[in-house]
This record gives structure tokens, C-alpha cells and sequence, in this order.
């Protein structure tokens, strides 16, 4: 392994806590394909997430085991303290074949182990567990019990230490030189696509101090009408004048994120806009203001919309979600929402994106920063100008 | 919509193809979760592809059904040709809820069409079909038939249009761009993350004639010993000297992708690493002249096998794969590839990324080539001097 980013007892704890849960749910076996929990769990980093692969924790025992493809053992070599009994591989030749299905070598791993008539965890919902994985696993291990353990991981995530704090501050720094030099090279006639191309940069670059790694998703340039379709792709016609461009870009550290929206107008807002842009950028400040140990994620959600009512505005999306180790295609970590009906406590050291995002027909606003749940209050990883861009 | 990448007629024609697959395979409707796929039918293009969200090919309608997020309804309506009937969501608070799964709307559109006892394949092994997204339909649509047909629309896509031919030369066009400035940036004392931010900045700029889109994997920078390790991320550690670099990257161009890999060395290399270079290059060049309309994808395979005879170097992975319309996190089509026992017959305007890629147990070697099956032989789609780039 060369330089992990975390301490083994660190790991050692997150697995201990994974095994906790597991005993709550009467799990003998968990198989983690989330490719953020792989390496929350282990350190496991390599962009082999495409095919399968995964780790198998068992209540028995505190090293995981690491499943994948023999080209992307050695990743697992150089990145994680997995000895040389818990790096398993399947055949390469079963890669994308009808009649194998590398989830063969998973169901094999668990039977040899013991588990074969054991309740074993699968995450369901995960991109990298497919229907065909699961059918494999449970066809082949008749007798065990396959249990939804879909955010069993996510939900150990949610409280930060200490370590994961910095790199979270770190990314946040690298957010902030992206944002930077959006504002810098976006304006009229500049093409989108060479705006997303100095933000990557910057994003890759991150400081002198530390450099960035591949964000989780690429950065969302939100322009004019496409302002109102929240995930659209850049184009290469050049900016034009009149209109916003949100834009949605993140830092990455160690694989830790700290995401950031601002808004930008190129030529003189419409008052409408302007207004828009001053009821999201109070109702936003409200919400944060409510962020505390103890309140509810409903309740945060409340004051955002509280601040909303009477102006004619409303969010039909959540006003956020949690946020850290992440990969692509999702920077979230699909636990707590701040939306109605979520009562998830907050904790010191959660950590969440704060999205402030209207869609509206035509066009859009997006404000947000990536916050920390403090001992008393909040503090926002993310700092930058709280206030719409406006390039005349 | 925008200007779309293809006529009408070429998205008609693309559905029609997987509408005769469906009835050979006995199918009355198709989900489609790949977001290449749904590219691909109907033009659909967004990072959207993180949330529940897919297509539906009817037997007996030409134009699909999209169903996602309400929030990403304004980019179908940006980006495709369907109509206002065809552009379906399901509620917003849906999302990432125990109770509810977005699968659900799926469900309630196929049994309102008609199709509650159909035969209704999905994508099993797609990123974005998960367990839960099929456990749902099977549970809502007790009396449908649930037909695996992951590959279906992938075959579709085998042959390409010249349309889809001259996107790919753009995207080579990018990839080419991409490698140059890689060449020119990774130097001993450069910081990895300040090379990778070059030449991602290169790909997102594209050429003056137009720009890149966001690529379906970032490059692939493999330094030294992570040389052997396939898909290892970049660092911010300074190159060193005396050490090979492989590099993997890509072009893309309205999300066609050209893919371009070659190696360099930072000092002298070892007289042991040149030959690894000379061998692959022969080989590499052996299995580019065995690719012609007619020939199986075993036999390209086996003119390189026997290229390598007798050299003590081998090759466990295929020697390549279909390649075009992607999004993150693969590029790869995932149907023929180059290896044993795969009986695909090359057609013209099939398209390949012919990766010769040799990873042994403490370094690595790649080269490869974008190639197009033509009329008589083989065409490189991506033009780079094929050898080993020493930075003495």
C-alpha cells in the first residue's frame, strides 16, 4: 500500500461500525459494491468500477475481502492493507460474457467462507449491483437469505471524523479556485465548452499545497433556458448576452467532495431575476441559520420554506443531502434529505450540501455550499460571496 | 429540442432496428436504463443518469416513452424529439426513499399501456437497472414476464452510420489533441494532477472547430509501479525519472468517443522495457492488419496471440472491445471484443478501441487505436506514431 489517506485504526473502526450494524440486522455478510464504500471501508481506489467488483465484510472477521478483476488486484495491492488472502479475483474471461457472470466468484467466495446458508447483506440499489448480480448470487446460493442492506455503509458515513473533515476542507478550497476561474472566463462569446475545460483544469490543479482528484461529476454550466434543466451538458456555442448560467461544480480530495453552486448573469438581470435570485439567497440563509445539533433535517427544510412563503417561489426538490467520499456518477451519499418527513437528527460533523436551487420554466437560480454540522450551530466548509454574479 | 446530433429519420431508423430485435426476442415493451442507449434512441442527454430514470420502446409505437426526475423533464424536452405525451415523471420526493422506489412509475406506465402481461425485457446488467429497480417491477407487474435483454440496443449500435463515423473522427480528432499536450506536460518534477488538469483541458477544448464533451472515463495516467495497475487514479506526486508512464484517454464528441493509449518513458528506459515496447508494437500491428469485413473477432485476436509467441510476454485480458456512444462510467459498447472464443463477424463501420495492453507484475505497456472496420481492411480513426515516447 503506499500512502493511505486515513490511519488503520480508522479503518479498523469503520469496519467495526459496519459490523455493528450488521449484527442489528442479523447479517453474516455484507457485499459492498458502492465503490465509495469500498474504499471507505479498505482504500480501495482505481477507476475499475465499471466492471464488477466489491468487498465482502463478515461478522467474523476485521479484514475485508476484496473482490475484482486480475488487471485491477494490483490497485488493490497499492491501495489498500488487504493481505494477500483476502485479494480474490474472478477469471478475466468472464468479463461481459453471457454465459459467466463474475457475481459466480462472489457466491463461490461466501460459500467457501461459511455463509452459504448465512443472511447476507447486498446493496440493492447501488449502481454496481445489477439485477444479473443478484439473480447469480441467488441462484447459486440457494439457501442463503439475500437482505436489502442498500445504505447500511451510507448511513455509517454520516458522522465525519476528524481526518475526513480536513479533506473535506481541502476540497472545498479546490471548490473555490473552480468557482474562481468560472467567474473569471465565463462571458459572452467565450464558448462553453473552453469554460469547463479552465474549471476542470482548476479543479485538477487545486493548490500548491495539495492537487485534486477526478470530481465525482463533471461541472453542470446551467445556461440560459438550459438554466431550467438542471443537469444539461455544455455545448460549444460561445455565451451569450442576457442570460444566467448556473453553475454546479465541486472539489475533490482523497475522493472527498465539497460541492458549490453560484449563479452568474451575463448583460443586466431582469428585475424578475434579480428578485428570484434575492428570495432564494434569504430563504437559503434562513435554512442555514437553522442547522444545529439536535434540529431535524425537516425542520431545516421548514425555515428554507417559511422564508419562500408569500413570494410566489416554491422547491419541489429536497434542499439537500449528505455529501463526502464519493465517485462517480453521484457526489451524494443517499442518506439524509432536507426535505419534508425526513426526521433525521443532526449530529456535529455531518456533513451536507445545501443546494438553494429553483428551476422554474424558462430558467433557473442555484446557491449552495457544502456545510459541516458544528458542535453548537454550523459552519460552512464552502466559503464564497453569497450573492449573484452579474457580468455586465 | 436543439439541434440534435442526427436527422430524425436516423433516430426513427435506430428504433425501428430495436423494435425487429424485440420481436425476434418476443418482446412488447423494453426498458432502457443506459444512458447511452437512451441517447441513442431518442437523443436524451443529461447527467441525469445518477437518479432513476430510462426509456420505454414499444412494440407498437416508433417514438419512446422517457420517464425521470421532474427536474430533468425540461432536458428531454430540450434534447429529444418526443412529445409532450412521451416525456413521463414520477414525484420528486420519490427519490432515494425507502418507501417508495421511482422503478414504481415505471410499473404504472407499462400496465396503463397495456403491457401488465407482456413480455417486457430490461437491462439486467446495466449500472442503472438496480436489484431494487427490478424487484419493483416484478412485484407491480405480477403478471408480466420479465425477459433479461441487456445487450439488446447495444447490438443495435454494433454498425455505425456515417453520421456516427464522422463524430467519431471528431472525437479522434480530440483524442489526438489530448495525447500531444500529454506528451508535451509529464515531465520529471511536474505534479501528476498538473498534467491530468493539461490534458483534460485539452479534451474539454477540443479544436477551434468544435469542442469536447465530457469524457466517459478521465485519462488514466499509470506511473511507474501503478503502471501495473490497470486503472489506478493519478496523484499529486512529481513524476520521477526513470520510470514508464501509460496513458489512457479519450476524445469525445456529442458523446461518440474516440480512445487513444500509448506509453511513455521519463529517462532511459531499460533495455528489458524496450522490448516489452517492440513486442507490443509488432503484435499491436499484427492484429490491426487481421481486422477485414468477415474476419471473427477471435481471429484479430489470434494474429496477435501469435505475434507474441515465443516472447515470454502474454496478454490475460481481450486485446479490445466495441466503442462509441458512451457516458461515464464505461466506454466500452459491451458486446464483441476481441479474444477466444468470440465469433463475431467484422462488418464494415463496426468500431473498435484496439487496446494492446500488457500489464505485468511491477510495470505496464499500452498501445492502442480507435479502428474502423472499412470496406476491405481496417481504418485508425485516432493517427498517433505508434511507439514508446522517451523523455530522456
Amino acid at each position: 500500500m503506499e500512502g493511505m489517506p486515513f490511519a488503520a485504526t480508522e479503518y479498523d473502526q469503520r469496519v467495526a461500525r459496519v459490523q455493528a450494524r450488521m449484527a442489528t440486522e442479523g447479517l453474516d455478510a455484507l457485499v459492498v459494491t458502492n465503490p465509495a464504500h469500498m474504499n471507505y471501508l479498505t482504500g480501495y481506489d482505481a477507476w475499475s468500477f465499471y466492471q464488477p467488483q466489491g468487498v465482502i465484510v463478515e461478522r467474523t472477521s476485521s479484514m475485508p475481502l476484496w473482490i475484482g478483476r486480475p488487471q485491477d488486484s494490483n490497485s488493490a495491492r497499492l491501495t489498500t492493507r488487504l493481505d494477500e488472502e483476502h485479494i480474490l479475483t474472478y477469471p478475466e474471461e468472464w468479463i461481459e460474457l453471457p454465459a459467466h457472470h463474475p457475481a459466480e466468484r462472489f457466491a463461490s467466495c461466501l460459500a467457501e467462507r461459511g455463509w452459504g446458508r448465512g443472511r447476507i447483506g447486498i446493496e440493492a440499489d447501488s449502481y454496481f449491483t445489477s439485477p444479473r448480480f443478484f439473480l447469480e448470487l441467488r441462484r447459486r446460493l440457494p439457501e442463503a437469505e439475500l437482505a436489502d442492506a442498500d445504505r447500511l455503509v451510507a448511513w455509517v458515513r454520516a458522522v465525519k471524523s476528524a481526518a475526513e473533515i480536513q479533506y473535506m476542507r481541502a476540497a472545498a478550497r479546490i471548490a473555490e479556485a473552480a468557482m474562481t476561474v468560472a467567474l473569471e472566463t465565463i462571458r459572452p462569446g467565450v464558448r462553453e465548452c473552453d469554460a469547463a475545460a479552465e474549471i476542470v483544469r482548476a479543479q485538477l490543479r487545486g493548490t500548491p499545497e495539495f492537487g485534486g482528484d477526478y470530481p465525482a461529476l463533471f461541472p453542470l454550466l446551467l445556461v440560459g433556458p438550459r438554466s431550467s434543466a438542471s443537469h444539461s451538458a455544455w455545448t460549444d456555442a460561445p455565451f451569450g448576452d442576457g442570460q444566467p448560467v448556473a453553475l454546479e461544480l465541486s472539489g475533490c480530495r482523497r475522493r472527498y467532495t465539497a460541492a458549490l453552486c453560484r449563479t452568474m448573469y451575463l448583460g443586466a438581470p431582469t428585475s424578475d431575476y434579480r428578485r428570484l435570485a434575492d428570495v432564494v439567497g434569504a430563504a437559503h440563509a434562513a435554512a442555514l441559520g437553522a442547522v444545529r445539533p439536535g434540529r431535524t433535517c425537516e425542520e431545516v427544510e421548514a425555515a428554507w420554506r417559511e422564508a419562500l412563503r408569500g413570494t410566489g417561489f416554491e422547491k419541489e426538490s429536497r434542499l439537500g443531502y449528505t455529501i463526502g467520499l464519493s465517485y462517480p456518477p453521484n457526489w451524494g451519499e443517499r442518506t439524509a434529505s432536507f426535505r419534508p418527513g425526513d426526521t433525521t437528527v443532526l449530529e456535529p460533523n455531518m456533513t451536507f450540501h445545501l443546494l438553494g436551487g429553483i428551476w422554474l420554466g424558462s430558467f433557473g437560480y442555484e446557491l449552495s455550499e457544502t456545510i459541516r454540522v458544528s458542535e453548537d450551530g454550523v459552519e460552512s466548509l464552502t466559503g464564497f460571496e453569497r450573492r449573484l454574479f452579474v457580468r455586465a
